[in-house]
């Protein structure tokens, strides 16, 4: 179950500390002209490294194998690889046979019978730079009928931002929404790094100039696969869209965007009713719970069931929610790509529109 | 895009005001025991009826077609319909040619360039009864290995239930979690239809007696998948595994799980590690926004763009996060169901079992 | 595993001597008229009865649940139901613990643990009902486009047609396309009937004014996916793709189809290259084995394992090649069907047709 | 569309003449033991050289970059990778423009709007060798239960062969099943070469020690999932399941196939009824068309639709049947282990052999 999506679909592979990590994208319309160094910028944005995320040091360089003929795409498997520099940097014997609370190493290993425990193996949140390079190719295809998609952090340490701002948030150093948080957001994170501990994030999601229609009823609801898109990225727990948390306490009357001449004079929708877009701009938040990797002694057990205490070293992000972003940002393009690709038969009109 | 789910999967058809509704649910093992009164008693708890929900009649008689012989599943498609009485009881001129607020009702005639406007057609709640028929029998395949599922109201109204008895919601007609909170959520409800408005509501869900290893990593893992089913659900828009919303304002050595000899001692995570069952209840939250259909006046426009006012008459629920409980519990059967399937291949062992 | 198809695609549920059988028909365009008496003339052309075919009574009648409106289809799930007659009608003691050759009695029993031995239950020929009026769906949309899909009957007991007359197959009693060799094969048919043995045959399919670039390579290629489909039908064996069987015989250069400015000069491909068609009629042949039901004294076991002798009696197609006919063309308009919405996005300007 | 399987699926990149070929291998159950040596002998059974095969020279060396670990499955996603050694060998000018007759040049074409035009792209059979690999993945899950798969040639140029020996064909330069008819099949296939030409040939396949209940009805059946396994490979227009085609001109007491308390008496159906293994072994034919690729001037036109001649050069296999069998046998092993994996939920009882 490494596939994710309809039509538009990709396929990963790849470990945390393997020889390679790659993606396979199938379903991409042929003809799109490829622009290689704005997919590697999409993947330098989730790179290792800064101030604010884990040390370790990753190139990230991807490279194309296959589907792309004279700068085109052709239409056939679209495969992309990025090898790992780092593979062999570290001794594991002190997690080899260790649960690391928090994360996924107890699960994978009483699923499987076995797991690669270098770095997580393939429950590391490694994995998702298959999904930003997918995620790029989605984008292509959506900037050709004008949809922009957005990203960045909207709170962070019970900090809610209160102004959102995406276009500076490709500036932030932590991809903040907010410029006026920015630097208590900051604070946050290092303290989080200081006192070997880590924090969590929202980040909000926006894309516009939707066509009113993208998502299928009943089951494969636009809502409905953006909340499975997300809720698949390592470490989130939570999916808000629009207003959704807060409608709760609201009322119909209140919730229920009104419509005039102009369209919706309200969005708490986030751009979605019924499982499909409806013109205004989709909006939801993720929440991303803090990085379960901690330097600070934890209880746990050894996979013989004998408790023991965990004391990590190494390199994390202090708040995964800062390079979340772009993931979430990643699998939103790629949900609209799949949807924006679905939706075109939806009408025999549109059927005939192709063929004649 | 009807279909649910993957090994254990669920095809629903039918509209609110059609002839009738019904599910044909795919991967049923065979010489399972079918106890319709079982599978009746589950449709009773999302009827129509009562003093809190929607006054329309329907009896929501369930009735098998295929699939079962001589008492057992065989193995084959196992096919229920259920009749609509109530089908023609409404004059829908006045909603004809007019977008009701908050309602799918501009969604699906942009998408589709008509709709079935009869009481929201395909995109009425009415849908859930085929969810609820094929979570039962879901909750059939559970019981074979002890897996219990629970469900009820744990907030309305920005008021939140402190402790939650899921034994109780079953017996109580809003069902509600906190009995201390009941009357206060009545009293809620009953205001919200005393004013023509509506109000929003949380539902809690539980799951209990997991295996270790539910859930498909990366693209199917437990969680995502729960979020994709819950998010289908009208009215729902968020959801929160475990502590998740909470977690954002907590940190790593708070949020994390540690273990000991007896397992987790916490269970912020919700039951779920790297999108893989913990061994752990399953718990999560699920949001339902407040009912759109109100009877205040609403601005809203016509079919051909022009301005005009929305007044509802009918019957609605005040408050469909109620009924919604025993549809959110119905699609968190069905996925449990579809993952425990699903995982008996993860090991070469399991397979030896099978065959050997 | 009841569901066919990827974007245009149906379910079915029902067993022989159940109370109804019925299907699903997922991902039609919205805005297609629904001419409810075409869809019942093509059940009326798999219908039993008449000299050539079984006794059963059934006059077949479909009904529409769900999925159309006002005439037109909306877009959403469309079911059709049709409710046995006949469903009590006989005494099963003889054929409950037996298994009779060349029926499916031996491996649902051993793979299920039990089986419905009505009529073959699921197992029966009476499920492909549901394919007939799927595929009638299927048949208004390719209408749409001027693609129009035949089949009928090349050969029987040895005898190959010559020439082939599909137009002329939809008058015959046997949908014989070589009105020379109808009435040899008629009599080859009342033989077998008459000596209480069964035949087999071959049905040849075409499909005209198909556009280039239906099929999906590398794994849903046109080929592939009909030979999938038409393998599915009860009594299939063997599937031959234009000249594929004759031309293992032949060598590359007589095989191949030249081109000119008029298009290709001969179609031993059987209008498809690396699995898309050309724009040349699809043509292709089934291979239906005899007719398991046979009324001869054959050697079997009992669900013990303890041998007995089989002597069935009843009702049954001596050939069920002849109303396999219009079962296997229902499956490859479903096929066309499902690849014409494929196709659609194969190319980023068809996007920009639908979207812009 | 470039995956192929439910839940034993792979997915596969890359063209003749990109920088590499590969396959992801989904569905994998942990714990099995990868030997290297195994999978890279079974690419070498296809690689090409030889001299009754193309001079195309390639190491084909496979390299596995994920899903493995200390030896081990370890239920994740396993990619193996191959280089192209041989992708700039050529001036591709004179096929640049030019539609080859008996190729899917013309097809890609039109569908997409763009090729590429090296050695055929993505439509050349090089794609294959992702198909040999994921199947000796596939070989060893089957050897876990004692399942074995065979093939070889069994007819060339009009020559059938009178007796298999499979074993015999694992040493025959030319895979062939019939020792004594091996030389006249080397001739004819020299021969075709002498004369720039191609032949067609018939693959026998064969699997043996198989559970009865694999293939699930009603649409993913086990012989219709061979036949898309089959039909997908490139150059195959025909299949054949037991006694298929002979059957038509069978009758259907010689065709069915008693049963006495040893089983089946006789195995006309190939291993299979209704869609599922009946425990006899699994037989099956593939019909290879005559290599496209000849020598010899054709007529065709270029994409502008002018008349030309083609006149190709270079290195071809005049019979693809004998490297095709490899490819037949892997794909036969696939549908396999995947029926395999399926079939585990089939009964109540299997479930709980695994969770208790």
């Amino acid at each position: 179950m490494n596939t994710f999506g309809h039509r538009f679909r990709f396929t990963t592979f790849g470990e945390s500390h393997g020889k390679a990590l790659g993606v396979i994208v199938d379903g991409v319309p042929a003809g799109i002209q490829i622009d290689l160094d704005f997919i590697q910028s999409e993947m330098d944005r989730r790179k290792p490294g800064g101030k604010y995320a884990t040390k370790r040091k990753e190139s990230d360089t991807i490279e194309i194998l296959s589907g792309v003929f004279e700068g085109k795409t052709t239409g056939t498997s679209l495969a992309m690889i990025l090898f790992n520099e780092n593979q062999k940097s570290r001794d594991y014997d002190s997690v080899k046979d260790l649960f690391r609370p928090g994360h996924a190493d107890f699960t994978y290993f009483h699923k499987y019978g076995l797991r690669d425990y270098r770095g997580g193996g393939r429950s590391s949140a490694r994995e998702t730079v298959g999904r930003v390079a997918a995620g790029a190719i989605a984008k292509l295809i959506l900037k050709e009928i004008g949809i922009d998609v957005y990203s960045g952090i909207s709170s962070i340490a019970g900090m809610k931002g209160e102004s959102y701002d995406f276009e500076y948030a490709t500036k932030s150093e932590i991809y903040a929404l907010d410029k006026q948080k920015e630097e208590l957001w900051k604070e946050a994170i290092d303290n989080a790094r200081k006192t070997h501990n880590s924090i969590g994030g929202v980040v909000s999601l926006k894309a516009t100039n939707i066509p009113i229609g993208l998502g299928e009823p009943i089951y494969y609801k636009l809502d409905a696969i953006l909340a499975d898109a997300m809720m698949s990225i390592n470490a989130v727990k939570a999916i808000d869209i629009g207003d959704g948390i807060a409608s709760v306490d609201s009322n119909g009357f209140e919730n229920n965007d009104q419509i005039d001449h102009d369209g919706f004079k309200t969005n708490h929708s986030g751009g979605i009713l019924g499982g499909i877009s409806n013109g205004d701009d989709i909006a939801l938040k993720v929440y991303f719970k803090p990085t379960p990797s901690i330097f600070l002694e934890q209880d746990t057990i050894l996979t013989d069931g004998s408790e023991t205490k965990c004391n990590l070293e190494g390199r994390h992000d202090p708040c995964v929610a800062t390079r979340g972003s772009i993931v979430a940002e990643s699998m939103m393009a790629i949900v609209l790509a799949d949807m924006l690709l679905l939706n075109m038969s939806s009408r025999i009109e549109n059927i005939k529109k192709v063929y004649n």
